[in-house]
């Protein structure tokens, strides 16, 4: 008998030899159903594999990463046969799961394959899915795997089997196809229901641009028709929704090749709402007791080798600045940390004087190569909507709750309904690699904890996630289309500190090190902004929009009227433009729904006759409009802001 | 006879001979008490040299630039002479007049004069200037003049001799002293009625560090004894008011050695002192139809080539920022017009779109030796207010006037009432150093020329001092303490739409070049500050003061009144804080006085019982205080406000 321990942490006993799939039917058919893969004392384990020891067994469905994991490495196997029946004589190289599906990189020898096969290749492989065929883990000496490829005439999987120790090396097979494999099936091609061949690309053997450029042949697959649907309905509207795209559309900013890639400019919409974010956290952190500080662009080299950066970084990052004199040497700052520690640092402080709160929209600026740079989310330079709180440690635990608040407030004012907190604490079994005294780490971790508790987030706690110099909280928001971003991050350290030397005296008269907190709620205002255009695919809310309402004029005959309402919406505090083009209403209509006006104000003979307006909403076409006055109007407008933008109180 | 001309245009004839002081007792005895110096022909002449040809005559008296300029190199040859008397052998080099006073190079030997010295050469200097010895120039021929310093010798002289040509050496002689001198003296050494000097410092001979360390010393003079106190008056409050200073004083704004020289760091209340001017600008701008665009604060090393900066500028700026791969050159941007010429080119333009206004709060970054540095009025890293204009040549006109009426808001709404505008127009001789087409310069000449006069501005017109690219308009403003800056600039440039080739369709469907004006009101966030600093001494407008008022209570027990009292005001949209510090009241209106509070807020016994605060304003020591109740008091503030801080209107 052996003991198989489950993740509620009870203990089961099975007979030697038990799989996991009869682990799982002795809890329930409906598991048993199921269960997609395994895994056994952490390593990936067929479900099919006798356990003959005692172990800790853990079941993965179509739920679980781990069994989407399973079922697209197992499509792959299926493709790659499909290939090799399709394609006489391909060679086959490596084909494993990747975040969403798999590929199989494949050299086609001379032959290019089009999106016109792609159909051919799918319908072959979900034939061989209909046949059920299980997928069966064999051992192989390395001798034997070498002759298999050797008759197969593949360089290849000769290469990988090379590196391989003898006595590791195994085989899958399934229906009459065979590849070398680590394993983590699922239990028959049968569960394989959907399949789409999504794209090919050049990709180089083994990543290096010497070697020969094979076919990295994309797929996707799943265990219903609908989630394939679903799937590509999904990306369709990503691609609608993405911000570069939408960017573009919106005139928010541009991308100049001969300002530098990954180096955005901000067009006079993208900064307006910029500005209006920025306004925004402002006078939040002003109720919350921030100071705003303003500190340059560049550094000395010196003042990166204190904060320890240059060492880390240095050579991966922009290189320094010279002088065309006098010999210094200054870098583009990566980080607003140092500058806010020498503001700290300018003069002595008291215990009394604590905490204090610097905020500084920073730009900063970090190189990427060019491949890793895309639209806002990866960029050069960004702005950091930055702060940092110097506090004594007793400080820490209510001016975590302060930050968690701000955090909150941030988020629901922008429609982020859905997140979790992740708090990454230290290694439990290896203490030695974080700086600062146990004590103070014991408070700055309760102090994370108990404030996500009060403060009843969602959370996840990852042990060893913390950095070394103080544990920290991730918030991870989901967006429209369910996609996860981190965004907002508040870090405790206790290195900087240490670095700067900061002190303040303490009510003993002596000199302590005040602890440090790092928070960003946007993160940086462009991965910010990107995340939010592809969360409300441009439609902000309505306190945010650069312009909240158009004014549509029927004929020109009603210029004057609109720039009476103009000027009357302006009175309002409403965001306005008139569109006086000499077109028709229903150009004016699309045109102003293309560029997501909140409202579109139609005025003609009636409106001018009685002071009114025609209002209709963005994107709710065949709805009737509705007239009203223009105090009625401005009512309805503050009325919507109202439901998201509320006002921050400081408990 | 020969005729002379006189500044006025009109023309008198006189006997060959006669010199400038009969021309001016010709034209009245009161002028000719006044005339210390003259030029004649555009050459500097003495007021007795006699005048033998037809020729423009132009006289000076104290009040013109070139009476001081004489007056001060008058009173160095009296220096000069005084220490050749009181320390035998020392040698004379050169002794200019400078912009306040003049010095003299001496070489002492061994000797280091000291502070302590200064009165015997002053009471020296006195003793000649009132014996009323005339100034005489004499020509000398080469051999002659070098063989007198031979003598002498001064082997200085000798090296400025031998770099002469023969034929043009003159020699001033006074009393028993002689000195090698191209002239420009004043009548008599008995209009020297105080003199003073300042201070000595070491200089090298020609300013060359491999040569000889001389000393300078640094004299002023003038032609009464009350001018010369009302100066070292000035000189005292301007020390009390230099910027640096009172930064420091007021924490408004630090330096740090380790983040580098030349980079100023805003502290909280600066920070928000900038914020306010920055929204202050941004509210006009806005209303006169600018639009806010944000770029970066690098660009590639190919922008800067494109828009010629990289040429002109390049080797003396920050050095190129290399990528540690892919072998990019990026260059911290030294101004941000090359990245809103992007901006423009980022779409197409047609004229019914133009002006376009990009405006931008723009830090950019230009390399200074650090010798140069001087607080917030000489950095390395500034902020400018900028904006550029993209028009027509045809709405140059009304733009210009447009920018003037901004530039004139701006500084009405700061207290600067006493400016000149200088208008710099091309070189009428010299047309071929210019770019841009004739008609072109003259519509950018007029439009500024009208633009001044319909503004009624108090302007001076210089040829030959526009830039190569167009005319500018550049605003001189006098400060409290009379000192003259240059603020706020407004530049036609034809040269950047060519070189990034900025077109617009016209109305006859053809692509022309827009222009481009580059203005900023403020000039930068930095030194427009520390101009401000020096001019108010602190006490900025009441709109713009950091902190409006200060809460000041009696005792302990009235904190809470105290509070209630910042509450109050708060909702008044004040700005104020408290100082509930255990001190005594006296000790609470130094402090807050030093800290330029406009208001003092003082809470007691009665003001809680009646609801009041007893208000003393900065600055009125001894005037009583007055006792109001809140809305009393914030009416006061806005009646304070509203004396400089109007509305902006566009016509």
């Amino acid at each position: 008998m052996i003991k198989i321990t489950l993740p509620d942490g009870s203990v089961k006993e099975f007979a030697s030899g038990a799989t996991p799939m009869e682990v799982a039917k002795s809890i329930s058919e409906g598991l048993a159903r199921n269960v997609i893969s395994a895994s056994f004392n952490g390593t990936t384990v067929e479900t099919e594999t006798p356990l003959t020891t005692d172990g800790s067994l853990v079941l993965y469905t179509w739920n679980d990463a781990e069994g989407k994991k399973a079922f697209w490495h197992s499509t792959s196997h299926v493709m790659a046969q499909a290939l090799q029946e399709l394609y006489p004589g391909v060679k086959l190289t490596i084909g494993p799961a990747i975040e969403k599906g798999f590929y199989y990189d494949v050299d086609f020898g001379d032959k290019n394959i089009t999106d016109a096969e792609f159909k051919k290749i799918e319908d072959r492989v979900l034939e061989i899915a209909r046949e059920k065929h299980e997928f069966k883990m064999r051992s192989s000496s390395k001798a034997d795997a070498l002759a298999f490829y050797k008759k197969e005439n593949n360089p290849y999987k000769i290469e990988l089997i090379e590196n391989l120790e003898d006595g590791t090396i195994t085989f899958c097979d399934h229906a009459t196809f065979t590849d070398l494999c680590r394993g983590g099936h699922i239990p028959n091609t049968g569960l394989i229901k959907a399949m789409k061949i999504m794209s090919v690309a050049g990709a180089y053997w083994r990543g290096d641009e010497k070697n020969k450029q094979l076919t990295r042949v994309y797929g996707v697959s799943f265990p219903k028709q609908k989630d394939l649907t679903d799937y590509l309905e999904l990306l369709e509207e990503a691609k609608r929704r993405d911000h570069r795209k939408l960017g573009k559309e919106l005139e928010l900013f541009a991308f100049s090749q001969k300002v530098g890639q990954g180096l955005p400019l901000w067009l006079p919409k993208g900064a307006a709402l910029r500005e209006r974010l920025e306004q925004f956290l402002k006078k939040a952190q002003k109720k919350a007791g921030y100071e705003q500080v303003v500190t340059p662009h560049i550094g000395q080299k010196e003042l990166y080798v204190t904060s320890g950066h240059y060492a880390k970084y240095g050579a991966d990052s922009f290189q320094p600045i010279h002088t065309p004199a006098e010999g210094e040497e200054f870098l583009l700052k990566p980080m607003n940390c140092p500058h806010h520690c020498e503001i700290y640092n300018n003069k002595p402080w008291s215990y009394k004087d604590l905490p204090k709160r610097y905020a500084e929209f920073g730009t900063v600026y970090r190189y990427e190569q060019s491949g890793e740079l895309h639209g806002l989310t990866r960029v050069r330079g960004f702005t950091q909507d930055d702060a940092h709180i110097f506090c004594t440690p007793d400080q820490l635990d209510a001016e975590f709750k302060k930050v968690i608040d701000l955090v909150l407030y941030v988020f629901g004012s922008l429609g982020f309904e859905n997140f979790t907190a992740q708090i990454s604490l230290r290694d439990q079994e290896n203490r030695d690699k974080y700086i600062g005294s146990d004590e103070n780490w014991e408070k700055a971790e309760n102090a994370i904890i108990n404030a996500a508790r009060d403060k009843e987030l969602n959370t996840v706690v990852e042990y060893g996630e913390a950095a070394f110099y103080g544990p920290k909280l991730d918030f991870m928001v989901k967006d429209a289309l369910g996609r996860s971003w981190q965004l907002g991050t508040i870090q405790v350290d206790y290195n900087l500190p240490e670095r700067f030397e900061l002190t303040y005296k303490g009510a003993d008269d002596k000199l302590h090190r005040p602890v440090m907190i790092h928070r960003a709620p946007f993160g940086s205002m462009e991965r910010f902004i990107a995340i939010l255009l592809e969360h409300t695919a441009g439609n902000f809310p309505l306190w945010l929009m650069p312009e909240q309402a158009i004014i549509l004029s029927l004929s020109e005959k009603y210029e004057n009227y609109a720039k009476k309402v103009l000027e009357l919406l302006e009175n309002h505090e409403i965001r306005a433009l008139i569109d006086n083009r000499n077109e028709t209403i229903g150009r004016k209509i699309r045109d102003a729904e293309t560029q997501k006006y909140p409202f579109m104000l139609i005025v003609g003979e009636d409106e001018e006759k009685n002071g009114t307006i025609s209002v209709r909403r963005h994107g709710q076409e065949g709805k009737g409009n509705t007239t009203v006055s223009i105090a009625q109007f401005a009512e309805m407008v503050q009325e919507e802001i109202n439901k998201t933008l509320k006002t921050f109180n400081v408990e």
